[in-house]
């Protein structure tokens, strides 16, 4: 088949072949396929959609366009864990440490950000010398002696992905649904995990917006692991407002920090231990009670915080035996930011607080940005607690008292008031596995912090 | 507005300004927008179509793009005539000669062909020592005092076009309404005459294979004349079987005299003389009844004829004085073919024939490849006729015997007979006008030939 003819058979709608999908895409990471054919493909995929079985072979197309990791000395221990990206989401720096505490194998290869939502390794490397990048041969030693690893990609994983992306980005097609669920899936694959946990995030500060567009892409992307072998479950949760309190790269980790040590904030809490709590039930084959039992010991114990004090450590990272944190950067501006009007918080506009942040310097907005890992906001207050006119609202970390008066202004616009107190926002809505979709108002299973 | 979101806007479905069009068609041109980027718009556009308005910005953008041509020193006598292109489609060499012949200033640019459709300069240049690169100032001159020129493109006329064709043919975004019209229009637009006539062909052998098609092609470049400054009529013609009884390039120049000569077949002679009446009737701005008694004047006293001749030899063609015809060049195997049964052919296929002629070597399947112009196909019978097994269905000239033997037995294939004499296929299924669409069966302006 020409090139042209794979264009013109998905713009007219017609499903392609695992065996065309994979020549397809091979040819292109070799070069033979220009970027003005693939770009032209991508919006016709874009606009006609694919199959469920067009997706998981594009998938597996991107897989094998690339290297993959063998975890199989690991048996079915092996987790992992995605969130789709959120303001504030530092998940992973708990919800790793807590699984592997539980003795699952966690093995995660993490991205670094852009636009308003950080990514994982730019806030790792808030914590003085850590190494992000490891060879193959160092990530599967502590892998196998730790039991968890948090680092950039260690081989040339789904470079299809990587190529993909770039043309996305400038071709106006990144939001597709089987394209999005196609590259989380391709590099989650070839990461090597028996077991992934995902977290998609909906709502003002995620890329899905609405709770059913989540769903569709948790629903494609449970199938795509079912059809390449991996066992995949997806928690559906709000990114209407921030998660936790911190935003910014130092003080995140330090809340991740704080919450394995049992002092975070209640919504955080609860994600994780959700999150990790689905991944020991899958990784051990225990009831998923009995995995959040061992989840919240793990917590309570202080296990899961001395998992991440041993990960940091052996990827060199410098930790602060007095206080019992790693070793972060601080701003030299700290701002209180005080209400202009007492009453309860309705909500914090998640994608504004995103913005404030990465113009203090916690994101980038183009690629080759430097992360400022010092600066950031701290909220003190969330959606239905109660503010007065005499404690912050919160603090913010900058570099200079001209950005803290700005972002103050901005922030001040991003609370939304209410007289009354308002009826508590679910910090998750659903949960998507291969059996169907159980909703929060229908489920059972789930534990009672999240009701 | 950044190109991202020039490609987002058509991909949501949404209009484009006409400052926005042009400023994304000079980006493009001037090579600031790269290829990639073109080609997800062009599937945008492709996908979700284009309104008029965009449709005539478009057009704009693309004549702006380039030089143009100003024949203003010739009043509003100017005329123009493109077909959308067909099988054995001589047309421009009947139609040009006989309305110059009755006064009109017939300025035409011609492209060349690709695939089974033969182009127009391609076909010219079978007459020996024939010149189709004219500078401007020759081109001007020529139109001053012989009225008439036929040759390839003088300017840098719509570059865009050239551009955006070349990336489309290898996108799969060739067929899209919008994109066909601004093409065609944005040469003829550029090139400058007042008046243009076009014949959209539908059927087996053409781009457009429903008349429905031909009427909204038609349509919408007739709408893009008007909000242009041009007046252009269109007629939607049959494209079935071949038109006339010419394949070739040589050939088909020979049957475009036998035309001008009076001795043309039915089928040609009948739609050369509407298509060259209704370039008077506009330009002269006289009644189409008139025009047609002027067309058929200049036709039967052999005017049209000796401007064709003048035309050819101020471009440097040789012309045989002894036989009145331009000099051609012929193919050393001359073959017959006879039907393997009597009886009524009922069609011939078009495009077959094409493609049997273009393997004979009269026309490209690449671009690079270069054009035989002796060969071709001459049919003596056409739809309607009776043929027996004594007298040949067709001639072929080709190189070799063994080139004849294979085209006779697809030739043969490509014909469909009939027991009983099939009704009579219309040459003309319509006319396109600003003011609407005059079917056959409705209309009683155009000639008794038609019906």
């Amino acid at each position: 088949m020409h090139p042209v003819d794979y264009i013109a058979r998905k713009r007219d709608g017609h499903e392609l072949t695992k065996e065309e999908l994979t020549a397809w895409i091979h040819s292109y990471v070799k070069g033979a396929i220009p970027d003005y054919q693939m770009a032209a493909w991508l919006m016709a995929v874009y606009l006609q959609g694919m199959s469920k079985g067009e997706t998981s072979a594009l998938t597996e197309a991107m897989v094998s366009s690339g290297e993959t990791l063998d975890l199989s000395e690991f048996g079915t221990l092996t987790g992992d864990k995605h969130s789709t990206g959120g303001v504030g989401d530092k998940t992973s720096f708990v919800v790793g440490p807590l699984a592997a505490a539980c003795g699952v194998k966690v093995a995660k290869m993490s991205g670094r950000g852009l636009s308003h939502t950080g990514g994982t390794i730019d806030k790792l490397e808030s914590i003085a010398q850590i190494r992000t990048s490891l060879s193959v041969t160092d990530f599967m030693a502590q892998v196998k002696q730790i039991g968890l690893v948090i680092c950039g990609q260690t081989a040339d994983l789904a470079p299809a992905d990587k190529l993909l992306y770039a043309l996305r980005d400038v071709t106006a097609t990144v939001d597709s649904l089987p394209l999005i669920a196609s590259s989380i899936m391709s590099k989650k694959i070839a990461a090597g995990a028996q077991h992934i946990v995902l977290d998609v995030k909906v709502g003002e500060g995620a890329f899905m917006k609405t709770i059913e567009q989540g769903i569709e892409l948790a629903a494609t992307m449970v199938g795509i692991g079912a059809d390449l072998g991996r066992n995949v479950v997806a928690y559906i949760t709000d990114m209407n407002a921030p998660l936790g309190r911190s935003i910014g790269n130092a003080l995140e980790v330090y809340e991740a920090v704080q919450t394995l040590k049992g002092n975070g904030p209640k919504d955080l809490t609860d994600i994780c231990v959700v999150l990790a709590a689905e991944m020991v039930h899958l990784a051990k084959k225990i009831s998923f009670e009995q995995a959040k039992t061992d989840v919240i010991a793990a917590l309570t114990s202080g296990q899961g915080l001395e998992k991440f004090k041993q990960m940091v450590e052996a990827q060199g990272g410098l930790w602060d035996q007095a206080q019992n944190i790693p070793v972060l950067p601080q701003a030299p501006v700290t701002w209180q930011v005080y209400a202009m009007q007492e009453g309860y918080i309705e909500t914090i506009h998640a994608l504004q607080l995103g913005q404030i942040a990465m113009e203090l310097g916690a994101g980038r907005e183009r690629k080759e940005d430097a992360i400022d890992p010092a600066v950031g906001i701290v909220l003190h207050k969330q959606p239905g607690d109660f503010c007065t006119l005499e404690a912050p609202l919160a603090t913010l970390y900058t570099r200079t008292e001209a950005q803290a008066r700005r972002a103050q202004e901005k922030l001040l616009k991003a609370v939304k008031w209410s007289a009354l107190q308002p009826e508590a926002v679910p910090h998750y809505y659903a949960k998507v596995t291969l059996d169907g979709i159980l909703r929060i108002a229908e489920q059972t299973l789930l534990p009672r912090e999240f009701a």
